[in-house]
């Protein structure tokens, strides 16, 4: 699977929904509602993840995580950032140890 | 940036220290205390998101996104899940408006 | 104020809008919906108190902790359980430090 | 069960917690590292009254009932308000039904 694409598509159509009339799409329309409704959804669907795993199915789980990414992808967009940005931290942190990573950072 | 091999390598060296010794990796460590030690991460994670998100500063933002991803991740392997397959369903949604996605499946 | 006879008109309220038609209350109605559906605002209105306390104003901050609270006893009730339940357990703590408190439980 | 001086009670070492050294208890210790600290106690604790529901058993949701609302009455006392405050709003809407104050109040 092609994901450098795929992340790139994504984040294009994130933005460009970001301009698009509110009533066009789910994104715009979010976006349009701003930072806290932005914010509702990523916890709320931090909350459904948890209850996914509990439940313990494992396709609802997987969706489940895709909205959590989703609407945190929003909330990028909201603030003018982009996943990669998230994706540069995550390589950053490649080939440091979880422990180490967690030891070398000011707690927050 | 090579995503593809960034996200394969993730959930690559995730599996990897899935089997390690506890106490030799953050990761490990945190799959051998269980699903809701992963799960309290995961929550924890989201909360900092909307911290960093009110406080309007773009590095913490894209750090606690970045934990929260990471912590996703963890929570898939646990599942015996990877983020392809959450990649997968991100990507079956594309062309897909986020309006007709949301009312074509059922609520929860 | 005669928080007593409050708490113990909270809990008879609701357990007698459990058993009302779902039509008829918010509360009947979110019972109906049954258990992820109340989960899913417990969630929800705990990340509304994160954001009111980022924005620091105290009214909404109010109101959002009586909405917490408020769904707390609606998961309460969905399990045949009520608020006095949770009081006699903070009273069974009280006179304990915190910190002994912590220390003396299992974690989790 | 005289629940009333019972909050009261709680409120009042809370406020008196507040001025102690920070090693002497855990709630000075939390107040004294701060709002995001306490915050992140709160959605964490959120997270656990999922997991305790989920896995049905009545007494460790009771107990994680109490961490949500002891720690929710931490982050009220940083803010300087009191339990007292909560209770009065939700004495307010006593008699509104639920649909009705739902409807009658800005989303948000």
């Amino acid at each position: 699977m092609d994901v450098d694409l795929l992340i790139k598509t994504l984040g294009d159509t994130l933005e460009a929904r970001r301009e698009a009339a509110p009533e066009s799409s789910y994104v715009a329309s979010l976006l349009n509602k701003g930072e806290d409704a932005i914010l509702k959804k990523v916890i709320e669907e931090a909350g459904e993840v948890l209850m996914a795993s509990k439940d313990g199915d494992k396709l609802p789980l997987v969706r489940e995580v895709a909205d959590l990414w989703f609407h945190s992808m929003v909330l990028l967009t909201w603030h003018g950032l982009r996943a990669e940005d998230v994706l540069a931290e995550l390589k950053r942190r490649e080939g440091i140890s979880g422990i180490d990573e967690k030891n070398a950072r000011p707690q927050g």
